[in-house]
């Protein structure tokens, strides 16, 4: 599938307890699924330590690469929260107090009733020619810089961040996928009408994945993903028709066997 | 923290799926708890789609920087599945039927009462001079070429396969975990303490993590990593230690504020 045309996109999870196991990342799915509503093809992910050659050496490769760069992580007030400076040294800019990151850290700390101590200031500092990026569950921006979005790393805030980074971004068209699930058909039986599709459509990815591979049903699910409306509605149907003997052929080995599209 | 003297991990993630945002990885996870029970430091993730040149960069790159590289996904039986390829033009060797790897797919068929297909017979295919990881699910094997160990991306398999990987890394020193809970103090108020504790322990890394933001109780997770468990329990006692003004102080602004060691 070529969506050359879309704009593209990377995303750097930074932090220590993503790589120690200690926490699950959730927030490639969350960015993903908000690209893809966008049209945003989203090329590549890397995780890196809360080390400052990781990041700087990340944030460079890719945002030459790709149209756009997301990160997430690091941007809280403590001593190991070391993204901001980091953007910084990778965009040779320098770091200061933006007056209106702190206008809003100094009003939230009012409404919470306490005066904003010097650590939480600290994450007034943003990159010199940023913009922010409005948080508005506990008022720390993110920002952007060039084609660089910096989010924070809790999923609630990073979450809440990206409803200020959509009118931002260019779009493109956006992918869309149907899903044809082959009960008690192992992949191996389709794999030649797989790859006789795949070929006849070169603007239709066709993925394939099997589910259910330890005990009880199993089976594959077909994802067939593009931009095109009319040569996706065309491989779903031909996919169809060519899988039809081979799911006869798989009742003869297993009575359940079936297909069916699926909505997810 | 310096662990210079353990082995060093990074990971890569092969699949469409994962960066369309149709599937969650928890591979990733899953891998990093295994690592960091052996004393082997992950230190990358990458996720990258099933395009030859993104695989065969991100092996080439990773294999020459770090110990290990584990990769998942991609070897299966459709035309989706190029790892095993990829692998092979990034260590510059041939790939065939490996007799066996035909061995295992025709003794599973055999069991399961069919004739063994072109298709599944494509997952014996594996690069020249790599060594068979065994797949005691499903019994399509992975493998090991180099420092490069090769996994399905089904977590169950993925996760049977670690158990064929262990014995043949070098394990370092394990990396031990203490986390301090402080219930409604918000991590800015602490930040001076941990900056301090944080540079009179070298070998002791401390992270701090903010949980509950958005309502009910909320508060910080302070986690201490470190090899030395002398230096690790020091630091967690002078860390408690001088939390405790600050406690007190939190107690003043919500009478629920407390510090206690938990196990996660």
């Amino acid at each position: 599938m070529t969506t050359a045309a879309n704009p593209t996109a990377a995303i750097i999870i930074i932090g220590d307890e993503i790589l120690s196991g200690r926490t699950i990342d959730t927030n490639v799915n969350t960015i993903a699924k908000f690209l893809a509503a966008l049209g945003v093809d989203l090329m590549e992910v890397r995780m890196v330590h809360d080390i400052e050659a990781q990041i700087v050496d990340a944030v460079n490769t890719l945002r030459a690469a790709y149209t756009y760069v997301f990160t997430t992580g690091g941007i809280g007030p403590t001593h190991d929260d070391i993204t901001a400076d980091c953007i910084a040294a990778a965009f040779g800019v320098t770091i200061g107090e933006h007056p209106e990151a702190l206008a809003l850290l100094e009003d939230r700390a009012r409404r919470m009733g306490y005066e904003l101590n010097i650590n939480s200031r600290r994450m007034s500092r943003i990159p010199d020619t940023a913009s922010l990026i409005k948080n508005p569950v506990s008022a720390a921006p993110g920002f952007q810089i060039g084609n660089v979005f910096v989010m924070a790393g809790v999923p609630k805030i990073m979450t809440a961040m990206l409803d200020d980074v959509a009118p931002r971004l260019q779009t493109g068209r956006r992918t869309l996928s149907r899903t044809v699930k082959l009960a008690y058909v192992g992949e191996s039986w389709a794999a030649d009408v797989l790859r006789d599709i795949d070929a006849r459509y070169p603007d239709v990815s066709l993925g394939s994945y099997p589910y259910g591979l330890i005990q009880g049903e199993f089976g594959t699910h077909l994802v067939l993903r593009g931009q095109n409306e009319d040569s996706l509605n065309d491989a779903v149907k031909m996919l169809k028709s060519a899988l039809e003997p081979i799911v006869a052929e798989g009742r003869t080995r297993n009575a359940l066997a079936a297909m069916e599209e699926i909505a997810a």
